[in-house]
């Protein structure tokens, strides 16, 4: 928590403006939090913006494109959302203005609930009891073991990372595959395009934890699900575009992918229309892994305005050129 | 990892004589791993037990009632599964042979990860989206945080303590119901039947993890399912005795319990024609929540029959008055 009686105060008695477009949570839990933790601090939320000119600071979850283009003085984007393309595709998205998350730098516990409840559920075969269920037959399958299973990440930023320390207490065999190379303790690090099947050919559960970037849109199609052991399980819990929906219920058709939970999705909400709600293997949850709360963030997002204010480093800062 | 270069000889050159009846592992894990282990080891798989009155040890899974009494020269009972009354409930179980148990006394690994997955299922209400998905909706559920979610784990011996342990890490609010007082760092303790209902009344979350004892049979009735707060959910993964099927049908047609996850029941394999079957609020599995092992086990088994063969004091002994 950050103690307000703390700060020298001199700077941060002055009033800046802060433009809230929220989640899923109302805006009044957020304008609850910044009343505990910056009184002075003047929230608008969006579409009501009043006086463009006033705008200095924007905290948003998907504000349509073009409108931070409309703010001539604004000094910071903070997202909600851990992954950046809902304000790095903007076309209009004004040059120069810094990006920050506003998650805890240790990660978002609800996302390593998500991770960790979905891999134990593929792991311990849940969706093929759930069959058995359904035709209220009583069958024991052969369990793997947790020190024989190979689980792979893909993206080990702050939030694969906390994954995999929380996988790694179940035992589970982990390697990661990242962009540039990445120590972690008991995870067996593959990095770069060139590793990329040999990394997919030991990950019999693979986590999709990449931001959405040119390089990542469409990343695991027919021709890299192929390289997955015959049977594979997978979870998307970052961006649906990551992963082609029509090559995956192909994938799925062959049995070269057992079963998947997917929480993100090509097009989001997912369309009553699309064959993946009714598939046997596939479970669906409404973009639910990770949840961003105002009473874990608010303090998170009052410390990067003051350092705005007092001219300090920001924290949780996006590479914009990298997208994360 | 037993080495047997370690230990002295003398002794146990004795040839022993063990019956093996085996749970779901096949016979032949346990001969290989004895062979490595101990192999002067002589094992006879029942229903080939040969002489009677060769045998002196036996390691079991739910051999049939009235089995043990034929062995005149029996001189200890080891257990396959964890709860002991396939063995305690025989009415004419041989009086003073010392019964242990088989598992390592960390715990089962096997039954942490389905008290994790399970408690995590219910706590973001996964089988509300498996509803939601069979209607093609997609719609999010307001999510109560971790640290704001009450589990209660009914029973705090070696394997309740072990999956506390595991969900304290996910920051729950966790109690524990004991018959004597036990402490554990963050868990709430309430011990003894006086003080069920309190322990109930706050859970929202119950895993049931107690022995089948004459106290435990029935003990989740229609009287005590009423303490606990409305909309609780249930994961019972120790025996199906303790939970009384019908009054819990009730509780949940009448929403007193949301949602329940069953893995052992009043009568196995279930009844095809069990109403919980069909029930859109049941998870069933078919009674693989621990799942003794060979590789694990028997380590353990050798060891305490080298206690055994040495005269020393036997490790993971059963209290076969209290039933656990």
């Amino acid at each position: 928590m950050i103690d307000r009686a703390d700060r020298p105060n001199e700077n941060s008695a002055k009033i800046m403006v802060l433009l809230l477009k929220p989640g899923t949570e109302p805006a009044a839990n957020w304008i609850a939090e910044f009343k505990c933790f910056m009184p002075e601090l003047e929230v608008r939320v969006w579409p009501e913006i009043g006086n463009p000119a006033d705008i200095e600071i924007v905290l948003v979850s998907y504000l349509p494109f073009g409108e931070l283009a409309k703010l001539p003085n604004l000094q910071l984007i903070l997202s909600l959302p851990v992954g950046l393309d809902h304000i790095l595709d903007d076309p209009n998205l004004p040059k120069g203005i810094p990006i920050a998350r506003t998650v805890h730098p240790d990660g978002d516990p609800m996302m390593v609930e998500y991770a960790v409840m979905n891999v134990l559920r593929h792991h311990r075969q849940l969706p093929k009891y759930h069959e058995f269920q359904h035709a209220r037959t009583w069958k024991k399958l052969p369990q793997t073991p947790a020190e024989k299973r190979r689980v792979g990440i893909m993206g080990l930023g702050v939030y694969g990372t906390a994954i995999a320390q929380a996988l790694g207490r179940f035992g589970f065999q982990l390697a990661g595959w990242t962009r540039r190379p990445k120590i972690l303790k008991d995870v067996e690090n593959f990095a770069g395009s060139e590793s990329l099947s040999r990394f997919l050919e030991r990950s019999e559960i693979l986590i999709i934890m990449l931001p959405l970037t040119r390089e990542t849109n469409g990343l695991l199609n027919a021709k890299n699900l192929a390289y997955l052991p015959k049977g594979a399980m997978i979870i998307n819990m970052s961006r649906g575009p990551i992963l082609v929906e029509q090559d995956l219920l192909t994938a799925l058709d062959s049995g070269q992918i057992d079963s998947v939970t997917l929480d993100v999705f090509e097009v989001e909400p997912l369309p009553a229309e699309s064959p993946l709600w009714m598939h046997p293997r596939v479970t669906i949850t409404p973009h639910i892994g990770g949840i961003s709360r105002s009473t874990t963030s608010a303090p998170i997002v009052v410390e990067n305005i003051r350092c705005l204010q007092e001219g300090r480093p920001l924290i949780n800062l996006v590479d914009p050129e990298a997208g994360y």
